[in-house]
C-alpha cells in the first residue's frame, strides 16, 4: 500500500504480478506452482461461480463429484487424451509415512506402503467419468445425463503465474453423455454461447466465439469450440472452451446403449469448461495503473463508504447517516461496507478500495452533514461528484449499470481496434511485434503451416471464427488456396 | 427398483450400503475407498453447504483457498498433528508420467520426474494454512482471521464406507487465528453451537453437545468441542468437531503478532469442520425399510407430482392442474418435480420417489379432475389423504414444517430412550450388547481406563457433555472417584 504499482507500460508481467498480490487476491504458496487464493479473491470466484452455476442448471444440467484420482490403467485408456496430460501430472505412488529411524521428528515415505497402481491426481476427469457412465447407461432413456463438476484440478506446469497458469487450479467441468452425434454438437456449442454470455454480460469482457484448429484442439476432442479475449498488453486469452469428443470415450470405456430401435449404440459425448484462469482476463482487461477494477456484477463489494471525521463524537453523526444509507442500498440488492475502522486514516482506506477495484466511493465528512450531501467516486474513471444524500440509492443503482457497461465498451473498444487484416507475412509479423491484437489472415488450413509460423513468431491460432465471413484467400506463410480468415495471436 | 432393499433388522449395514447405491446418492468407484457422488447425492449436499456457508458468513467468515499439497516438511511441522494423520495419507512422489518403453500403449511413471520433496495430499489444511498465516500476521490489527475453506481432503483409511469413512471426502475446514486465549476458546464454542443448530434444524438430528476426552481429542489440538448423534442401530456418530488448537500451530510455523501492547506474542487458533460423512448421518438417522427419508429443509425435491393417465388427452389434462398447481407451491419456495415421463408407469414413479425420500406425493388421475382434487401422500409416515385443489399450497406448506418437526421428534424420542444411565461394568456390557445407544457412567478420567475399555467393548467415550450435571460417583472400570458420568458408545 505504501509504494505505487509498477505501471502497465514499465512491465505488464509485474504489473499484473504486483497488483494480484496487493490488492489481496491471491499470492504464491509453500508448493511449487500452487496459489493460495485469499478471501477477496476468492469471493470474486464465488460470485463467479454462483452465475455460471444458475445458467448451468437452467439449462438442465446437475452437479455431482467424482474422485480426485485416476487409476493409471484409466488414465491411458483413451490414448490421445493420455498423451496430451501425460507429461504435466502429480502421481501418487504410496499411502503412508513413517518415523525417520534415522532422525524420529521426521518423516519418509512407508517404502512397504507403495500403491499396486498408481493414481494420478485428476489433470481433467474424463477418464475417471466415463468409466463410470458405463454403468449409468444401459438404454436411451438413461440418456442425456447432463453434469457438471466444480472441482480442483492438477497440471505440474513448468512455468507458473498466479490464476493464469498454475499446478492447482479450480474450474468446473462439464461431462455430457447423449443419444446422437447432433445433439452432442448442439450441447457443445450451447455450452459455449453460454460461456460467452457469461463472460460479456458479467466479466464486462468482449469475446470472439470459434473453434480451435486440430493443433490446438483439446486431447481427445473432435471438435473444441472456445471464446477468446484480448488482454491490454495486446496478447489473447482462451476464456473457456466446450469440446465435441464424438464417440472417443465411449470407445476407450465401452460405453453403449441400447435405441429406441433396439440396437447397440456408442455414447456421443461433450465437455466444457472454465477455471480461476477468468480472474487473471478480468484482472487483465480492466485494471489501471492504480489498481483493480472490477465490474459491478462481480464485484464481492460494490460501494464502499468511508467517514472523514476528527473525534468520536463526528464519527457517530456521520455513522447514522452511513449506516442508513447503506440500509437503502442493500435494499434494492446493492452490496456495501462501511469502514468505519479507526485503525486506519481515510487516506489509506481511499487507496486501498482503489487498489482493490471497488465500483462506487462515497465519503461523508463533516461538510457534508451540513450540507446533506456525500462525495461520490467511480472507480473506472476516477471522476467524482457530490450529490445529495436522498439521491445516493437512484444515483448508485445508475452507475451500477453505467459503470458495468463502460468497462465492457472500452474493452469492445479496444479489442476492436486490435483486430488487424493482414495479406502477407511481412505485414503478419511488423502488426505481431508492433501493435500486437489478433491479427486476421489467410491459412491454408494444415497444422504444418500453423506450426511453422508459431516456430517463427509464437502467434498461434486462436480461433477459427464461427461467424466469420467466406473469402478466398491466399495463406500469408505458403500462398496455397485458403476459404476464410482465421485470427492469429501471441497468447497467454 | 424391481427388488425390495433388505430390511434394517435383517442387516443394517447392508440395508445402509443398499440404499445409498439404489436411492443414486453415490456409488463405490473404480479407485479404492473413492466415492462418486451422484446428482442425488451432490444435491443434498450442495443444499447443506448453502446453508453451513450462510451461518458462517453471518459470524463473519470468509472463504479463501488454499493449496491440495503439503510439502512433506510442512507437513511434519507440528508433531501431534503429523503423527495423527501421517499414517494414512496420499503421497505424490512425481510428476510425470511417460510411454512404456516395453509396450508402447501403456504409460510408466517417469523415474526422471522425481520430486525433490514429496508432497502430501491434505487429509487436512492446518500446516499449509499456517504456514501461509504467518505471512498475514504481524500486528493485532491483522487479527482475528476468520476463514474457512470448502474443499476435497484425503484420508488412506483401510475400511471405507460410502459417505461414513472414505479416502476422499468433500468437508470444509475452518481456521481462525486470535489475539487471545479467551478468544480463541469462544469461536471454538461458537462453530460448535453453529454445526449444533445446523443439524437440529435442518438435518433435523439431535445432538449432544460436548468435549471428547484427551484421547479422542483432534491431533494437534487441546480441546475438541463435538456432537454426537445416535443412528437407528444404536451406533453413535460424530457430526462435527471443534478444536481449540491454542498456541501449538502459531509456535510450530513461528506466527506472532505484536499486541496492543506493543509486545511480540504468539496467535491463538481454532479449526472446525463437518463432511460429507453427515449425509451418512441424515441416512442413518431418518431413513427405513421402504427407502431414504428427507427432512423437507434438505429435499432436492419436496414435492413431486404423478400423473396417473391413459392416454394423451389425460395427460393433458392433468397437465394443465400439475403445472399450476407447481407453479403456485414454487411461489411460496418449495421445489416441485412434476413427473410426466411416458416412458415409466406410476407405480414404477411411486416406489421410486418413496425410495429417493421426498417428502410429499401428490397423484392425480382422472377422478381428481372430476373432483377437484388429489392425493396426498406423506413419505415420513406413509400416510395418504384427498385433498381439495385449491387447499393444495396451504396444507404443503404447512406438510414442510409438520414433517420436519415430525422428524426431529421421532428422531429425538428414539435417542432420549437409548441413553442409559448404568453403575458398574457389567451393566455397562449388557446394555452395550443389548440395547446399545448411549451408556451413561462414571469414569476416573483416565486415558488407561478409556483404552481398556475399549479394548474390551469396543465402546469409546463419545463425549463429557456440556450441560452434564455434575456428581460424584465410582469409575464402572478401576471404581476410582469420578465427579462427572461421560458417554460411552459404540460408533461410526
Ligand atoms: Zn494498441
Ligand atoms: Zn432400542
Amino acid at each position: 500500500m505504501s509504494k505505487k504499482l509498477t505501471t502497465r507500460k514499465e512491465d505488464y508481467s509485474r504489473w499484473y504480478n504486483e497488483l494480484v498480490v496487493t490488492a489481496d487476491l491471491a499470492e504464491n504458496s509453500a508448493v511449487r506452482g500452487c496459489m493460495v487464493i485469499k478471501p477477496y479473491g476468492y469471493a470474486i470466484w464465488e460470485k463467479m461461480q454462483a452465475e455460471l452455476d444458475r445458467m448451468f442448471k437452467a439449462t438442465g444440467h446437475q452437479n455431482a463429484y467424482f474422485p480426485l484420482f485416476v487409476p493409471k490403467s484409466l488414465f491411458e485408456a483413451e490414448e490421445k487424451n493420455a498423451e496430451g496430460f501425460a507429461k504435466e501430472c502429480a502421481v501418487v505412488t504410496h499411502y503412508r509415512l513413517k518415523t525417520d529411524p534415522d532422525n524420529p521428528s521426521k518423516l519418509i515415505v512407508d517404502p512397504e506402503a507403495k500403491l499396486e497402481e498408481e493414481l494420478i491426481v485428476r489433470p481433467t476427469s474424463e477418464a475417471i467419468i466415463w468409466n463410470t457412465y458405463k454403468g449409468w447407461v444401459q438404454s436411451y432413456r438413461d440418456l442425456p445425463i447432463l453434469i457438471n463438476q466444480w472441482a480442483n484440478v492438477v497440471r505440474w506446469e513448468m512455468r507458473t503465474r498466479l490464476f493464469l497458469r498454475t499446478a492447482e487450479f479450480l474450474w468446473q467441468e462439464g461431462h455430457t453423455a447423449h443419444e446422437t452425434k447432433l445433439e452432442a454438437i448442439a450441447e457443445a456449442e450451447q455450452m459455449n454461447n453460454i460461456y460467452a454470455e457469461f463472460v460479456e454480460n458479467f466479466m464486462a469482457i468482449p469475446v470472439i466465439k470459434g473453434v480451435k484448429s486440430e493443433n490446438e484442439r483439446f486431447a481427445g476432442a473432435l471438435e473444441t469450440y472456445c471464446i477468446e479475449a484480448l488482454m491490454q498488453d495486446g496478447k489473447a486469452l482462451q476464456a473457456g472452451t466446450s469440446h465435441f469428443l464424438g464417440q472417443n470415450f465411449a470407445k476407450a470405456f465401452d460405453v453403449k446403449f441400447t435405441s429406441k430401435e433396439g440396437k447397440q449404440e456408442y455414447v456421443w459425448a461433450t465437455s466444457w469448461g472454465v477455471s480461476t484462469r477468468l480472474i487473471g482476463a478480468l484482472i487483465m482487461t480492466h485494471s489501471d495503473d492504480q489498481g483493480l477494477v472490477l465490474p459491478p456484477n462481480l464485484a464481492p463489494i460494490q460501494v464502499v463508504i468511508v467517514p472523514i471525521y476528527k473525534g468520536e463524537e463526528q464519527l457517530e453523526q456521520i455513522s447514522v447517516v452511513a449506516n442508513e444509507m447503506a440500509e437503502k442500498l442493500r435494499e434494492v440488492g446493492i452490496s456495501v461496507k462501511f469502514d468505519n475502522r479507526d485503525t486506519y486514516k481515510p487516506g489509506w482506506k481511499f487507496a486501498q478500495y482503489e487498489l482493490q477495484g471497488v465500483p462506487v466511493r462515497i465519503a461523508i465528512g463533516p461538510k457534508d452533514l451540513e450540507k446533506g450531501s456525500v462525495e461520490l467516486a467511480r472507480r473506472d474513471t476516477l471522476s467524482k461528484e457530490v450529490v445529495p444524500q436522498d439521491m445516493v440509492v437512484e444515483k448508485v443503482k445508475g452507475l451500477m449499470i453505467e459503470i458495468q457497461e463502460n468497462l465492457f465498451e472500452r474493452a469492445k473498444n479496444y479489442r476492436d481496434s486490435h483486430i488487424t487484416e493482414v495479406e502477407n507475412f511481412e505485414e503478419f509479423k511488423e502488426v505481431l511485434e508492433t501493435k500486437g491484437g489478433f491479427i486476421s489472415a489467410h491459412w491454408d488450413g494444415t497444422s504444418e503451416t500453423e506450426l511453422k509460423i508459431k516456430d517463427k513468431t509464437k502467434a498461434t491460432i486462436r480461433l477459427i471464427p464461427i461467424d466469420g465471413k467466406m473469402e478466398d484467400g491466399k495463406c500469408i506463410l505458403t500462398g496455397n488456396p485458403s476459404s476464410q480468415r482465421v485470427l492469429f495471436a501471441k497468447a497467454y
